[in-house]
């Protein structure tokens, strides 16, 4: 590894986060709240760890992908270890484990929480939690790469490592240009939904603190019945539709700015993601007119919502649908594991890989007749390489591994199968409240630390997209280059 | 489709039924069941169709692909379809669908009953639907192939849609001798097992139905308390060893026969195999040491002997294994989806599928360090061809989606998330008894009748794994060649 350029760009990742918990300080100076001198702390200990890591001087620039995997990896959980100690410090989390545990959910745009009762935290802190969703939705590195001075073909390596999806687009020749215009889109989206919020008569505070549960697909509310606060059905449909507005490839955003409106459309991930949305949301809404619900269109709405949420992983509920009947929470399961599409701040396993896996399929069968047809699989009428396929595939099945080791390891904890399959499932997909013992009015307070630490761990591997993390515990990464 | 050839073969596996079930009514007769009528009206019935089919003379002989699935699916469905007679005409079933789902239970060794007591079921029955597991688990086409004179080249088309897992391994030169050779060792390992029994004092009639029950990985029994009924540590010990016997690929043992013994134990699969079982009794009988069980060793027989029936996916039980605690239900769960060897008369994914994902899993990320690095998936020292390894990856993709797609249909009935996941995971997987809901000491006999018509389509599917049966959806195999 090039510790030296590592350690570098660590620096500088902790100077800018110190910069981002600024804003928190300030709302906690002014509501006087006890988290104040944790805060100031916390920005100067950060700021000072990384102006000494950032100041080292002649670094070797040249990195290779495992150099990207190791800044990435430890950039997340440097920025986690340091951005969990206001809520420690001020003594809202009982340990520093669940500080940890809900700061990684921040991050990972999870929104799982440890904590029984939100409403008593203080403004910075409920500040900073959500806004550790709106920074993390969109990556802490790209936004680093869109502040630097270029890293040249290097700063590639970062990008795909952070980016969620199998294959990461460039959208300008210049990576840093592309983390600029990322950027960018994502703060125009951010802002249309704090005046949408506002107009529908929500205060700032909240306006700004669910824009970014929902743009970052996170879920953090600044209320025990999330949403459900809000009884507004305006409400509801806008951060509905944001939910799955961010679930979008956010370069399609850019594709529809340069006039591409067609070809947007033409995406197939883009496509097959819409087409399960409707499905999904149109199948809960009949299972739910047939059981629970007397008029189609609150079932409808209500489906909308919890769809929207839990398809692109965020979490927010307005219904405690660990109520609704077998098949609408199955369907919800289900889409806990699709997640959204690339390349968005959605988590879960991503839409484009389940259209490749339903393409292998349908290969599969057609080879049944032509035993000797060469059928390449393509996508967006472009020939995916088979580098590409194996490695959705591994992808897929590491996945599973880990969600089946986990899952086996929490049952351990005695919770019964179903809890321990939706709580390692919310967590890994980064999508939060899940079903039965974790459902969306409960949360992880009752597992023990060790179950919450590994948790922590789930959430950081389904945000980094598992082989980041993984490729960093052979031991051959730490091994110095040059 | 060769329809010539399809419908003459089809004749013949039907007189080779009408035969089958000339024990089963001698027992009827000599005990006076009910059942006697019924089974000889099947059996006139069955030969005559079987005449009618396999006399047609001047049939093209030159089969492909498609004909050999469609042999072997239709055969399986035609003889299912005669099979289940004489349950529905003695009385035994209330309709047909039950008696159906009941035979396919049967022939695709899985084991689950729609009876609530078997116990009262004539002697003919009983043995009747166990011998259909006999039958079932090496196949009623390779035991057709080992009769009739040879198909030459086309023989392999059939019995390679026939056998289990993903590459099927050609024993002898002759397809008709491969066939003879599985055959004979089935006969010797049928036999043993019931000296064995008797050995400990079993009777006659249950020693016979337990062996078929066990080497065709099947499970019914003649009780309703499985082999509960014999509380005896001996008999739980051979049953035990036995399930696990059958789930090696049968091509091993003539392997073995041959002088070839560490050439078997080096068989990357058969390894697998039993590491798995190792390691999932020790867990077992761990976690049922420090919860319910006062005895390691009670908790390792019974461990033993409930892992050795999910994991060949036979499904007899020792205990209601629905009151252990979640992590050993969990693993259970999981050895149900594993299922035992490619070769052997056991359901499930088969421990190569699971092999070859690991390997991928471990090439992904070694790639992720040697981006351009060439890294073959190898088995037992041979490599694996990208189409076999693709085929693979179809196949476990397919497998899910027609799991998830099962679950959410069988969570309409309005059970829950737990029971629907193990019902379709227990039919589609060819095991039987499944946790919660479809536990070992329950049934599917509260389902509606669609939801019994969905698991019988899902035996087959699981049995004939999965693109045999597809193959035949697709319109173009139902054209007329030649």
């Amino acid at each position: 590894m090039n510790y030296g350029i590592v350690l570098k760009v660590l620096g500088i990742i902790l100077l800018i986060e110190s910069f981002l918990m600024v804003p928190s300080y300030i709302i906690s100076v002014f509501t006087k709240g006890n988290d104040a001198s944790a805060f100031l702390f916390t920005i100067l200990l950060t700021a000072l760890i990384g102006v000494v890591l950032a100041s080292r001087k002649k670094v070797h620039h040249r990195i290779i992908a495992r150099d990207g995997f190791a800044i990435v990896t430890l950039g997340w959980i440097f920025a986690s270890i340091l951005g969990a100690l206001p809520l420690y410090l001020a003594g809202n989390t009982t340990t520093y484990i669940d500080a940890l545990f809900e700061i990684v959910s921040g991050f990972t745009t999870t929104g799982s929480t440890i904590l029984a009762n939100v409403e008593i935290l203080p403004r910075g802190t409920l500040f900073w939690r959500s806004f550790t969703h709106w920074i993390g939705g969109m990556g802490i590195l790209v936004f680093t790469l869109a502040l630097l001075p270029s890293f040249g073909i290097q700063g590639f390596q970062i990008f795909k490592a952070e980016s969620p999806g199998p294959v990461a687009g460039k959208i300008a020749p210049r990576i840093k240009d592309t983390a600029k215009i990322l950027y960018v889109t994502y703060i125009i989206i951010t802002l249309i939904q704090v005046i949408l919020l506002l107009m529908g008569g929500m205060n700032l505070f909240d306006s700004f603190v669910f824009t970014f549960g929902t743009v970052g697909t996170g879920g953090f509310a600044p209320y025990n019945s999330s949403v459900g606060a809000y009884p507004s059905t305006y409400i509801h449909l806008v951060i509905g539709t944001f939910m799955i507005l961010s679930g979008v490839n956010f370069s399609l955003y850019y594709m529809g700015y340069r006039g591409k409106i067609r070809d947007v459309f033409k995406d197939e991930e883009l496509r097959l993601y819409l087409i399960i949305i409707v499905l999904a949301v149109l199948a809960i809404a009949l299972n739910l007119f047939f059981t629970n619900y007397d008029s189609m269109g609150l079932a409808l709405r209500d489906a909308y919502f919890q769809v929207s949420s839990i398809m692109t992983t965020t979490g927010y509920a307005t219904v405690d649908f660990d109520l609704w009947p077998s098949f609408s929470k199955g369907i919800l399961l289900l889409l806990m594991f699709t997640g959204a599409s690339a390349g968005s701040t959605a988590g879960g396993m991503k839409v484009i890989r389940i259209l490749v896996m339903l393409k292998m399929i349908k290969r599969e069968v057609g080879k049944s007749f032509h035993p000797r047809a060469m059928m390449p699989i393509k996508v967006n009428g472009r020939i995916m390489q088979n580098e590409t396929v194996s490695g959705i595939v591994s992808f897929m099945a590491l996945y599973l591994f880990i969600f089946v080791v986990s899952s086996l390891l929490i049952m351990l904890e005695g919770v019964n199968i179903e809890s321990a399959i939706a709580s390692v499932a919310a967590t890994l997909g980064n999508i939060g409240p899940g079903l039965d013992f974790a459902g969306p009015t409960r949360n992880f307070v009752y597992y023990s630390q060790p179950a919450k630490f590994l948790f922590t761990i789930l959430m950081l591997l389904g945000r980094l997209e598992l082989f980041t993390v993984i490729s960093l515990i052979a031991p051959r990464s730490w091994r110095r280059d040059v």
